[in-house]
């Protein structure tokens, strides 16, 4: 007796006939259901699963015609014959995991509990908004899916052989140096033994979190900042202390204060484009920094996720160029300038860092997935990598122009906005006793997703802010939706004025 | 005036002056370097960077060939003319980050302190070995190249914009629901919901650390066993408790005693293939541990890593297909079946712990490559992926039955190995009296590598024996490769004969 579980997922896109279908069809040509085992009648197969015996007789009527199942009149439905010894199938339903017994609750970790994800990031039900400012999102139009497709064609073509059987856990080589040329763009001077190839950004900031912070230590970083930051220092249970930012970037006399007052394990920043603000910090709070860091032996984490996207004056170097000490981790991302999802990006540290942290990343999961690697190299070797940057630069540049244009056309008085020239989206501040929850809930009923402000904030304050990204939608749709997020904003501004008066 | 970092790399397979060659284009081409500005002159170049004047004088003139660099009789070279002012470029030479001031080593986190990597995972150096017995490696013969082409050419050409746009951590929907209906084939009744896509079973392992253990947590496991859990339950800074296992797996007398001593967080098991042994755990054994799991309490962890390689007999069903409380958590990996260095695995678990998992998951790296995955979803639709494993097992039976006949007739007497029927590679027991350091050195100048089995337990042991992959071989170089190796190992043994009868 073959005693076997099938569970109808009623929530599940495909109709119950196929599952049960899909379930069987499996089993049988895994050899789990052996052939000449008789299956159950469809009426008591029916009443077990809790189905219509039509559906059942639907599958089974499919199974034979599939040549999986034979009907013998007056004895039942068996798998069909192929040599094996007979035996009685007897199927049940079982109930998903979510009613079952374990209790989890009481399991969980102490450090599991600061674990949290904002709203924003949950994913998207039912219908996508109709003017999506959220971040992270591209134009599917812009996406360069040649170029994607033969560097991906290449790197299985020609390089499976040696994917295949690489295994030093710092990432390709051939990727590392293509990543050590790259940087010379950016004024760092590296070589490829000390560049470990991460699967973005964030990953980075998690293997840095796991080798230098024990639970309790401090890490300063900006307020607003990079959500991604706040929730993977938050789970690894540092004490985080915020510094405050203004247009010039992360403010100096802040840090100072901070890093006298306690011993601080780590310094977080974006300096050349403050995620949300976009501030660029200035070169003599660079120089600045590095003094503070250098006094008070604090190692800097550089998150350069965006800095190519530049659209107006000379490019910005990154500050790992003043690094003399070698104090600077620096970490960049793919995933920005060519694909979300792409999750490949790179960390440049000096060797003894680096070293623990490709021994964190191997229990971590190994290392980077191999062919996006080799796609990646073949993009960066061939200039197919910088030809969609120039090509996206001029997109961007339009689209950050129309955004700021209908915001200077449309928005109340009392609104403020930064001006960035470079990066993915606009800081707002709305306008004094505008309700920000009520907003939210306005522009959602228009179809309008944006990031609210307090993501960026590690103890919910910021509701004040919105962030809107422009990577998403065209000129034209930039324009539509910024004027009509900017009628919801007049709307709850004079409602305001209005309760005021009386 | 300009001051620039570039550091000749002599460890760098390109030679000088095409480094520093690439170095000026890439600063001309990301126009660092400003149209009109003054290079330095070879001799002072070449002085500063430590080289020879002939090499810098190469890529000047290359440069010049290039239409990047102009030169002019009596005045010097130059940035060739477009439209900006001009500046004096310095360049000067920068130490490498390694010998540089700052230091890290008392920074690093305590938790840092217990990462290591066994040295077989280690990057290979110079010459791979001739005959590879290590695990983790395939033959590159073996592999679907054409099918993985076309799943990954499909996956750009058709699923480009929804993989853009997808922020699910979860991981791709598409492919979630195939793996549920791929698990149908190992008795796992699950939807959609409770499967996580993740990098590999190993980050599976890693996210279970996260949200189930803190330090000093008590994790069971098998000893020998897999390191890769070994190494990250290491690295969480949990109590390691070993269970011995025999020809029919993990010793539940030995873990009855260990869960009734001290409170558990964990049991880490491997059922369907003893991690190294390859031993299958008995159906006794699997009704006893489960109950030995609910009547205290604590969850296991299933690390199915490579079911799907079955050779003889029928398929092992999954732990998880008797788990009514849903208190197994399911982990396997396509990396074995198909690609190592895929990064591809998943995990099926009830969801209160799920959720969490996938919490952790988005601030360790946000989620797995979006292209690997809709490559593998197409895999897994077409069929694909089931014909390469029908190939796979036929190919590695013959290879395990190669290994087992050239033991059987090679080795000397008091060599034990076990004979797995499904799996990747053999347990070896060296002969009492071999030293397992002069052979692993004899074999090292044989060229033949292998796994020390050391590498399999937490605490040193295991010295006496060797796990032996097949997998990488063509079953004429096993017999070969085997013979070899088993030579040495005679040879050992007698020397060890000779001397204990001095």
């Amino acid at each position: 007796v073959f005693e076997l579980a099938f569970t109808p997922d009623r929530d599940h896109p495909e109709p119950l006939y196929r599952q049960l279908g899909a379930y069987l069809r499996a089993l049988i040509e895994a050899d789990r259901l052996p052939a000449g085992a008789k299956l159950p009648a469809t009426r008591e197969l029916a009443a077990s699963l809790g189905l219509s015996r039509t559906t059942v007789s639907l599958v089974y009527d499919e199974l034979i015609g599939a040549g999986l199942l034979t009907a013998h009149v007056g004895q039942g439905t068996f798998v069909a014959a192929r040599a094996a010894k007979a035996a009685t199938v007897r199927l049940t339903a079982v109930q998903p995991a979510t009613s079952r017994g374990f209790v989890w609750s009481g399991l969980l970790a102490q450090r599991a509990r600061a674990l949290a994800l904002p709203s924003r990031l949950l994913p998207v039900t039912s219908t996508p908004p109709r003017f999506d400012f959220r971040g992270g999102q591209v134009d599917c139009t812009t996406l360069p899916t040649g170029e994607l497709r033969r560097a991906f064609t290449d790197a299985i073509t020609s390089h499976l052989a040696e994917l295949a059987s690489d295994r030093d856990p710092r990432g390709w080589a051939p990727l590392r140096r293509a990543i050590a040329r790259y940087l010379v763009a950016r004024g760092i001077a590296c070589d490829a033994g000390e560049v470990a190839v991460v699967n973005g950004a964030q990953q980075a900031i998690d293997l840095v979190a796991r080798v230098l912070l024990d639970p309790g230590d401090t890490v300063v970083l900006e307020q607003p900042g990079y959500f991604g930051a706040t929730l993977a220092f938050t789970a690894a249970q540092a004490h985080l202390v915020g510094v405050r930012v203004d247009e010039d970037g992360l403010r100096i006399d802040d840090l100072a204060r901070v890093l006298r007052a306690r011993r601080a394990k780590l310094v977080y920043a974006t300096p050349a484009s403050q995620s949300p603000t976009g501030a660029v910090l200035s070169a003599e709070r660079r120089h600045a920094l590095l003094a503070l860091a250098d006094e008070h032996q604090v190692p800097i984490f550089e998150d350069d996720y965006d800095s190519e996207l530049r659209y107006e004056g000379a490019p910005i170097a990154a500050l790992k160029t003043l690094d003399r000490a070698g104090q600077v981790i620096y970490a960049g991302t793919f995933s920005k300038v060519l694909l979300p999802g792409l999750r490949v990006g790179y960390v440049v540290a000096a060797r003894p860092l680096l070293e623990k942290m490709v021994l964190a990343r191997w229990n971590a999961d190994v290392g980077t997935s191999m062919i996006p690697q080799a796609a990646l190299a073949t993009l960066l070797e061939t200039g197919g990598l910088e030809r969609h940057l120039r090509r996206m630069r001029k997109v961007y540049a339009a689209r950050l122009a129309a955004m700021l244009a209908t915001l200077d056309e449309t928005m109340p008085e009392g609104t403020v906005w930064t001006r960035p020239r470079g990066g993915h989206g606009v800081w707002l501040t709305l306008p004094p006793g505008v309700d920000p929850a009520a907003l939210a809930h306005d522009a959602g009923a228009a179809a309008i997703a944006y990031t609210r402000g307090d993501a960026f904030y590690a103890d919910g304050r910021g509701t004040e802010h919105v962030h809107l990204s422009f990577a998403a939608l065209t000129p034209d749709a930039i324009r539509e939706g910024i004027s009509l997020f900017a009628a919801l904003v007049r709307e709850r501004a004079a409602r305001r004025r209005r309760r005021s008066r009386r």
